[in-house]
């Protein structure tokens, strides 16, 4: 018999949730710990295993669960470890073996990987990205993460982190400074956080430009925002997303002359703007694109549920084990 | 019994060039024709295939050829055909199935790919990238060609045209104008005919600036002139080579961020010019990588012989087949 059930686990800074998934991609049982107040690795893997050891027992479904995928900041796919996870007090300095230790726990096999790979199974397993074996995810969130699918296969590299496409440099000369320490980076102008700051540089050059985002003072201007202003007409909005979209859709352009994707399949926050966003991304990587390319690439946004991407994606990961 | 010998066959513009290859990677039997003359793709096809039926026939080898591979401008690895290739008259404008064409005329399984795929088979069979799963082979010459391999795999993409590194666009501003009519493409600068442009660029820019380069007035400057003259000391040329290699390291630090490759291995014309190159190269690379990856990649020359290279590099395709 085929093992009908697989657990995804999604773990950020402040809460872990998991969830049992079954092959179409529903949630049949899920529950949560906390992730923080944990100084060491060992204690957090008992809780969780317990947690999950739990909901097995409690829904009847031992023996029926094939494997644990999880999500995971900084996991490493080739081997199965936490590292340099700046938020997580316990992987901070030292590298964490998580999946054996979960795998000791529950006795289950378990495989992580980083949120935009897992990100990037969850389509291939159940959302737009079914059947197609090239691909690229795009995550825009705070900051832009990405999973590579070639051949059906993510690209993981030497190291197990390849894929850190937010970290590609689009400005070379006097780009925006990024968290990473150098200047340019992709992510410091297509994420939630350099939407924000787009609307802020063009409000401070433009003083004469009238727009309804000028009223939000006392917090940081969300990609929301913009797209609320964007839906009302607001013409410094459609700016922001036209600056966007294009410096997206030229980094497109030279993704796509790298793996040759079928699809680039956007996610996050920024994607659900839809076409305010895709219109200057799609016009701007036909621009750019190569001609042995052109016309050949699909922009799709996902469908996947935002609160349940994250489970469905790590949990995509056990299919494979 | 393990079949012990393959073909490797190098179709080039002028010269078709191919040899039956032991697994050692040693050329034991070569012979040519001629590409140009050749109208139809099956007339080519019908002399290629005697001369090689010949050349096995001859050397008492029928029976222990496991295969063919090619390398073939515009080859596409995924469905063994050849298409738009702008030098071979009877594949410029039509789709030509050369792969299959190939078996029907002599019998043997036949795959191919384009030259700098063949170049990154080719190092992973026999040259440097032996024991290597992760890397990018980049081929400097009259262009920049390149082959991705992942995880022990190339990587061709959807339509089995990935990996164009050439035309990743590494000056968005101003850039040099590229034969594929885009502008400030990687190979307008880092290639043989890039460092015939950056010459006469900083040659003109700087009437002040003595250089044995000048010298040079009849034909273009080449990458071997630059090469001697460096190695003259010639300030002009360690100019020309610091700036092709930050141009080149700068692109490579980007190009980590995609497959994580444990090696970069350098080949052709350009890559001779050794640490007058690969020095500023590094330098570039190393300031501009992200942080996770610092230290990890490693940059290699090609040990392959110029000469027999592309031979090689096509044979390889056919172990795997």
């Amino acid at each position: 018999m085929e093992i009908p059930y697989v657990i995804g686990i999604d773990m950020g800074g402040t809460n872990t949730a998991f969830g049992i998934v079954d092959r179409r991609g529903d949630i049949i049982f899920r529950s949560s710990i906390s992730t923080v107040g944990y100084t060491r690795g060992e204690d957090y893997v008992e809780d969780l295993g317990n947690a999950i050891n739990d909901l097995i027992t409690y829904n009847n479904l031992a023996g029926l669960i094939k494997g644990i995928g999880m999500g995971v900041p900084n996991g490493n796919m080739n081997d199965g470890t936490i590292e340099k996870a700046a938020n997580i007090p316990w992987a901070k300095t030292v590298v964490v073996p998580l999946a054996a230790m979960i795998t000791q726990k529950t006795g289950l096999p378990c495989g992580l990987t980083n949120d935009a790979n897992a990100a990037a199974m969850g389509e291939m397993a159940y959302g737009v990205a079914k059947g197609i074996k090239d691909f690229i995810v795009i995550t825009l969130g705070t900051g832009l993460g990405s999973g590579i699918v070639s051949n059906g296969h993510l690209i993981i590299g030497h190291d197990g982190f390849a894929g850190e496409l937010g970290h590609i440099r689009v400005v070379r000369e006097n780009g925006r400074l990024c968290g990473c320490g150098r200047t340019g980076c992709l992510e410091t102008y297509a994420s939630a956080t350099g939407v924000a700051r787009t609307a802020r540089e063009i409000l401070e050059l433009h003083p004469d430009k009238k727009s309804i985002l000028r009223e939000i003072t006392l917090s940081p201007i969300t990609s929301k925002d913009v797209f609320e202003a964007a839906k009302s007409g607001d013409e410094v909005a459609l700016e922001i997303f036209n600056f966007t979209g294009r410096i997206l859709g030229e980094a497109i352009s030279d993704f796509i002359a790298f793996t040759s994707p079928k699809a680039i399949i956007l996610f996050g926050g920024l994607a659900n703007a839809g076409n305010f966003l895709t219109a200057p991304l799609k016009k701007a990587m036909n621009d750019h694109v190569l001609s042995i390319y052109q016309g050949k690439t699909e922009i799709l946004v996902s469908a996947l549920n935002d609160a349940e991407a994250a489970i469905l994606g790590a949990s995509a990961l056990a299919w494979e084990s």
